[in-house]
């Protein structure tokens, strides 16, 4: 409930709006039950004296911040624990506290324990034998130990098997001995590697009997649990300063001679027997399905950022006020500039189709890996290219929709208070992490053009890819008409074209002698386009059928908001692309105009409701804090307020002014 | 001089390069004699161990980042007096050290003085009279005042007629009475307002007599000049952290019937009598002047963010290895795969282009502003309309190539060592500051769109628009033939076309009855894509015109390298915008697939020199400041040293482990 009066022009904002924002807010949130779970999570951890701060954190030093975070992990973890002894604990209260936006209304940097929860714990729950689950997952559980998941290192992230840390096994002790035998070994980026863990499993180079076996994954213990002093053999600290996640405390870690037991390897896919003998992976299968999770969990994560961007920009594009249009009127809601509405307006679509997509693809990941379990492996192929382009496109477009939603608030924008910068780096990060974004275009990349050799071969499709066989038997798009169906089938035909082109390309490389990885490198441009395309395709694909379905459900008032949503994602998407629409389609310079102006008439009928519908993801204060974009719009009192909170603004007289600016002043005099 | 032996494959890179770096140093410096002061510049300043730091900044508080900024920037300003004093400054010394590089290796977030150079002391020559000139002008260039220029308000930056601080003239005391009637009137933003300034020109509503006179500039002293306490009346302080120019002190300025004397009214344009009689300005063509000279200085501004960018990129891409291409081979060097190619290359070429323009309008800018002051004015508006669409476009590029490169760097070009933040930071303001990048486009649209009119009427139009009459006679595109001339041509008629269709929805919405200004908000998007495409014709025309220019003047060895990055340059931009080529233009599939095997052949060609082509910039390793990217290579090296300075790792266990870790540890056992 807002303290003080809201902003007038807010509240026409509201008052005018054409559908009840609640309705859509229950949808978002995956139902009733889970809207007021939310709200009740909410409640128990943000009126929580002990998680508020009177300063804001972009006060702190980088130390000061870890201290800051650590002491709000820890009782973040005290309060999990108590959910958990009441039964009262689930996967959506984790990910709501570690990876989403409850999570980041108390700890906006980061947790310096997320990976804790995240990754360590999931990994022996994946990788540990039932022993081994006994053994260490109890312990985990109640966080008696603080485990961290190292793999990347300083000199190798993307290519794994690059890796050089290495476990040696000494059959004398039953001992592994690990290594990081060069600077460029070390482990590099784990999350609260640096000062907090003090256990981690360790991806290494596995050699049994002198001879090397492949990766695999050691706990280690990292620091005495007592003291927490650095176990021996173990060079570990932070990082230090990043663009975002400020408060994660990602670590490096060196391991000199380091023995761990025999039973630390984590051994439900692979084996060292005592002797040394070396069983090796039924199937190496089982670790895609992990990759596979996360990136779909991250596609509704970058769905979060657009909304709390474009909920922060459109409220306060509603209260600004600026530049007559007419100059014998007033200066309008900055809302009204229809250069502004093509800043916000898309980015409130992209969340709502992100979303929706995210929460799609996470259904057929469920899907598929119900039939993974039970050895039928055929749509894994497809599952895996379709989640590694939509994980690269979202985390590129929610990144560059949250920089296009900082700039639409000009110079206000720029300050931490707005809060931009914080969302900014959280959500550019995902375009590295989890697999940088060229990498997994280019594994989407390889997989299409395979699939095209197949389609040219007559073979049939999985559904996902079957417009590559239906472009090549028809090989001119006929009746675009502009209408939304037809937008979608022609993003297949041009998303089938790249895929050709990449295609003929490597082809003609091939014949030019070079070698097929030789050839696709040649070609990686070509093939970065076809994923994209194919993303853009399957997103264009998923908005229409998914949002009309959800149309047919809802309120008359809320269908008819949802088709706006979809007629300005679709078109804006078109229009972004037009010149691949333009190359592979027959369309004249009079059919984009009719595009654009459809555009800017997609904005118009948007505009009503703009408020309303960010209003609708239902973020709360606490969530967005920001100075331009809480409930009440009172952007100017909160920009001020945040700005009296300022330790440079707590004396009148800076103690530089005497050391070094008077003295510099009155040289001369 | 490298301390460490440089990393073999930098060495190698060095060594195969076809052309002589230093001759494109002088020439990217501006000749012999400024490379030489160049080098003495960075010598005194560099060099000196007060103006060396032993922690990043980025371990530092905002508070502290504040003293520590305000320190060096005195010892700066010592040292510019004595250059003074020997007669040894210049324009050239003032814009490296306050805008330049050379600035950004010592006070890399920004001088909280810099305003007082830049804005308070220009001001005063260009609008104070003699008078106040000899009164204000020999204290303020011997810092024993401190001023900045406050201008935007808290309520309103882009549109200044909206400025709510008014000063009202009292006859009867001879006095200014200047008032922030509200809390959106406060001023906020100007550099150096938080802690610093004891003086700034504020800009007001003059209102004599009653009546009210416009906007008009007041010197007032903000500051005691011993205590610097605050003056009576004055409510100031620093608005807060921001996302990047974080050591600039921008402050906020409340005034409550602060008293001034009629003298400190800036009247060189305009005038108040001793009775309070109002003399209007005879022209306000010059604050135009001064608005283009800024925004010239800005576009290279731009240039040398890219240039700093894609040398740590370049360099860190020539020394990581990742992913074989061959399976059988090593892994490569980055830059090796073609995706990482088309990341950083056209970044370099960039960087020269906007260079180049830079120059280029730089000297139009002298040309016309010497026709200005003979009283001609005609070519004022087509310069006004080039400044701010160039300003716009090298901006947004710049700052998105910055994030290119960022993100061309993986995991590693997220930490602050590899100075991407702060690159990004600084670079990403000039999208806002001295005018908001959409408006400046509309700003140049509206002149589009008023020439393209006159051109319709048959009247002859300036030369920076009359490709404009050229595509009025020529409907239709002939001969693209690809060469480098034609796609100029091209790209001009592309952008004649876009302003056609501006003008035409224009036309067709007033035909529907909206007045003009509304009538161009409605076409708002079709305005700036416009003036987008008029500032990328003109930037490809100059590119091929100076780069030609160029390269008959140099080396055949450096001119073979430039002729690869014109091609690049505009082979690039070309397919960015291969939408509009299409639409206007009658091209095949085909002929967009052979720009873009053109593309990779381009970048085939650049590979070669791609180090050498970044080491010519010259770039010294403090401007830099990269682990990334320092000119011995020793990537993991610089990395691993720059974490040891972090504070937290001082320390092996940080005391938040005692205090809140091990008893939430601990609770259970
Ligand atoms: C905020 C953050 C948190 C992280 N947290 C963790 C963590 O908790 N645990 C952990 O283990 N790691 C973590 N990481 C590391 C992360 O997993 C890696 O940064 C990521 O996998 C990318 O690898 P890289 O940094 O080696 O990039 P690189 O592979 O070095 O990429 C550099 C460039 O090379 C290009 N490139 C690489 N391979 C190819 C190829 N085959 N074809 C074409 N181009 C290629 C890339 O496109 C990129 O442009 C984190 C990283 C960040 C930024
Ligand atoms: C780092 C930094 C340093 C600065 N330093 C100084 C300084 O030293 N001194 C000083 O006086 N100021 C300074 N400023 C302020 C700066 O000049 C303003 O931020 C800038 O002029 C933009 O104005 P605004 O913030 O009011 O944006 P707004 O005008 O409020 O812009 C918000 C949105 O409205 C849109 N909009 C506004 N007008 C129109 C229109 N006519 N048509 C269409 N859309 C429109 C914009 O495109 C934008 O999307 C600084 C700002 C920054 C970020």
């Amino acid at each position: 409930m807002p303290a003080k009066p809201v902003n007038p022009d807010l509240q026409k904002e509201r008052s005018t709006a054409t559908f009840n924002p609640r309705e859509f807010s229950v949808l978002w949130a995956g139902g009733e039950e889970r809207f007021k779970e939310k709200k009740a999570l909410e409640k128990l951890f943000l009126e929580d004296p002990a998680l508020q701060d009177d300063l804001p954190i972009s006060y702190l030093s980088h130390k000061e911040l870890y201290e800051h975070s650590l002491r709000k992990a820890c009782i973040i973890g005290e309060k999990i624990r108590k959910l958990r002894a009441d039964g009262e604990d689930g996967v959506d209260t984790y990910n709501a506290l570690l990876g989403g936006s409850l999570g980041s209304a108390i700890l906006k940097e980061g947790n310096p324990l997320a990976l804790h929860y995240v990754m360590f714990v999931p990994t022996i729950m994946g990788q540990g034998t039932m022993d081994q689950q006994v053994e260490w997952l109890s312990k985990a559980w109640d966080c008696e130990i603080i485990g961290t998941y190292a793999q990347t290192e300083l000199g190798h992230g993307t290519f794994l098997r690059g890796l050089e840390t290495r476990a040696d096994y000494d059959a004398s002790t039953q001992e592994f001995v690990i290594n990081t035998p060069s600077l460029s070994a070390y482990k590099w980026w784990p999350g609260g590697l640096g000062h907090t863990a003090n256990h981690a499993v360790v991806v290494a180079q596995l050699y049994t009997k002198g001879e090397f076996r492949g990766l695999a994954p050691f706990i280690v213990q990292l620091r005495d649990s007592d003291t927490h002093r650095p176990m021996p053999g173990i060079d570990i600290g932070d990082i230090g300063t990043k663009l975002g996640m400020k408060g994660v405390n990602n670590g490096y870690l060196g391991l000199k001679n380091v023995r761990v037991p025999l039973n630390n390897m984590l051994m439900k896919n692979q084996q060292v027997l005592p002797d040394g003998t070396y069983v090796a992976p039924k199937n190496s299968v089982l670790t895609y399905g992990t990759m596979m999770f996360v990136r779909c969990a991250l596609i509704r994560d970058t769905a979060q950022s657009l909304a709390k961007a474009s909920t922060i920009a459109t409220r306060y594009s509603a209260v600004r006020r600026q530049s007559p249009i007419d100059p014998n009127q007033p200066e309008p809601q900055i809302m009204d500039h229809t250069t502004q509405q093509l800043k916000l307006f898309p980015q409130i679509a992209k969340a709502i189709v992100f979303k929706t997509t995210g929460d799609g693809i996470w259904n057929m990941y469920n899907v598929i890996s119900g039939e993974i379990e039970q050895g039928n492996l055929d749509r894994l192929p497809e599952m895996h290219a379709l989640s590694c382009c939509l994980k690269a496109i979202c985390s590129a477009d929610a990144a560059a929709g949250v920089e296009t939603c900082r700039l639409s608030c000009g110079g206000h924008g720029y300050m931490d208070c707005s809060n931009f910068p914080t969302i900014y780096g959280m959500t550019t990060a995902v375009c590295t992490y989890e697999g940088e974004n060229t990498v997994m275009l280019l594994q989407t990349a390889r997989y299409l053009v395979k699939v095209y050799g197949q389609a040219l071969n007559g073979e049939k499709l999985v559904p996902t890819v079957s417009y590559i066989s239906d472009a090549i038997n028809q090989t001119k798009f006929v009746n675009f008409d502009g209408s939304l169906r037809s937008i979608v089938k022609a993003f297949q035909f041009v998303a089938a074209n790249k895929t050709r082109i990449a295609y003929e390309q490597i082809e003609l490389r091939r014949k030019q002698g070079y070698g097929t990885e030789v050839a696709a490198n040649l070609c990686g441009t070509f093939l970065t386009a076809a994923a994209d395309l194919h993303g853009r395709a399957f997103l264009a694909q998923t908005a229409y059928t998914e949002l009309l379905a959800l149309s047919r459900e809802v309120s008359p008032e809320l269908a008819e908001v949802l088709k706006v949503v979809l007629e300005l994602y679709l078109v804006d998407a078109c229009l972004n692309r037009i010149g691949d629409f333009l190359r592979f389609i027959d369309l004249t310079d009079q059919d984009v105009t009719k595009l654009e102006v459809r555009l800017e008439n997609c904005l118009k009928r948007f505009r009503p409701n703009a408020v309303s519908l960010v209003d609708s993801f239902d973020l709360h204060d606490r969530v967005l804090d920001s100075a331009l974009g809480a409930y009440d719009g009172n952007v100017y009192e909160h920009i001020f307020e945040s700005t009296k909170k300022n330790p440079l603004n707590k004396e009148p007289v800076n103690g530089a002014f005497h050391k070094y600016l008077k003295p510099f002043m009155k040289a001369h005099l």
